[in-house]
């Protein structure tokens, strides 16, 4: 089972100064000799990964349970249309047992929401101690389409930059490992991705005319995402970039980020509470 | 793929007047001989299932989010410790989409959940429409917990089996299909599985010394399983009693009834709400 290498890492990781547009989106140069190479290798590879996963999660949670352990992961999902947010979800969190995972899939904010700070709606959807969480979307989009289309002052988008720092410091200090990931697609595939929903009925529903807007902003909001970055990409909280056009090697690679996550937690059973010696006579007693 | 036959169904009933130590939680002599028949068997069996269970959830989601239907579904889990709600969660909804799923896992109540009416938590954990829910355990824990411990007097005891016929009732008008299923051992397979829990260090934090005070009370539980289950058992909304001593078989028949709540629904695909030809110009002429 190939892991993550330094050098994948390295090249995952945002690099400040570099566009997006200056990033694979398919078949990386860096893409390993030891990584799946087909659809068909990925998928055999991602149930091996489902394999760990379940396992570190199974002992994150009961760490947190009865261990008193105070660690979660959360799972930042960003991408264009299409770039395969919810396939990830579908895919690699739901290869782990639905009692550990927590899901959210963040919308245009309700009336309620608004009438808070953008961070309200977050704060209440953070993962639980043991507990794996994903956003499928997330306070992101406060400083993404409200730059695009202008619903925050430039300025007012700058302070959101550090807002989003300081709170996201704050998660890693009370436990909660955040891993950003944005899946990275081509114009082109997203072209062809929409095309599909257009022309299979079955896939009709996903598709809205709102996507076709904001693919006409898709330079306006490539730029917003390289600033976003820029601006929240920390060493304590580092942004990775995962070529997306292919969605095996996309779900594969967010995968192997997840467990080293889980690996750097490297969770503990919890040892028993009480004395099992005693609880195994009361036990035996009441046969 | 075997589905469950009229027969079987009448036979997982809840048979009011019939003790619960006179049903089978084991090989019961109904099981169908198309069925699973060993646990290697049923793995395959429910691997099978999930295919299915993801196609109409994925339909049920959609025929919601874009059609307007106001379908959903809502797998209530009870059973005594060790009955393996938890492996259901994790094997059977474990199988679909976490996006269209909602788990929620009642405890002790908290003391604002103790300052609330009993179904005040339940409604807040609702599952919303084209969702599938499940609870692990529930509001009828007010009726068993209370009755067991006398938490609650006989005649509130039975003032809230109406309430929840009442409000079980609403959720099937509001389009909630609520599946009840409590998932029956015996006492022999309840000693099995606490005393594994006792003896592998990784099943440890499993174990709660309540676990054993619980199994003393056993008949005082399976009493008032049976009574809460006359009481509530309705044309509307049946209970059904899993044999659970076989874990794989268990599993397989609680997606069986999933699978024909889903089949009941018939979710469709919604047609799209904006014109297709139109939409798919202005794409050609975005590329």
């Amino acid at each position: 089972m190939p892991q993550l290498s330094d050098e994948m890492l390295d090249a995952l990781g945002a690099q400040p100064g570099v566009p997006l547009s200056d990033r694979a989106t398919a078949n990386p140069t860096w893409w390993p000799s030891d990584a799946p190479q087909s659809k068909a290798e990925g998928k055999k590879a991602l149930a091996e990964l489902g394999e760990q996963l379940s396992a570190y999660q199974e002992r994150l949670f009961a760490s947190a349970a009865v261990g008193g352990a105070k660690d979660s992961v959360l799972l930042v999902l960003q991408g264009m249309d299409t770039a395969g947010k919810g396939g990830i979800v579908r895919h690699v969190m739901g290869l782990m047992d639905p009692q550990g995972v927590e899901h959210h899939s963040f919308k245009a904010p309700t009336p309620e929401e608004q009438a808070h700070h953008f961070l309200w709606r977050i704060e209440r959807e953070l993962p639980a101690r043991g507990k794996i969480g994903v956003f499928d979307r997330s306070h992101y989009e406060d400083v993404l389409i409200h730059r695009v289309k202008g619903l925050t002052s430039r300025q007012g988008i700058e302070a959101r930059y550090q807002r989003i720092n300081d709170f996201e410091t704050r998660l890693q200090e009370q436990g909660i490992r955040v891993l950003k990931v944005m899946l990275h697609i081509s114009r082109e595939e997203q072209y062809r991705r929409l095309l599909e929903r257009l022309e299979n009925p079955q896939k009709n529903w996903k598709f809205t005319t709102d996507d076709v807007d904001d693919r006409l902003l898709w330079d306006d909001y490539q730029q917003a995402y390289e600033i976003a970055i820029e601006r929240t990409h920390t060493q304590l909280n580092p942004w990775f970039i995962v070529p997306a056009d292919q969605k095996w090697a996309a779900r594969w690679t967010v995968a192997q980020l997840l467990l080293r996550e889980l690996q750097r937690i490297d969770p503990q059973w919890p040892t028993a509470s009480y004395d099992v010696a005693e609880q195994r006579a009361r036990l035996e007693a009441s046969q």
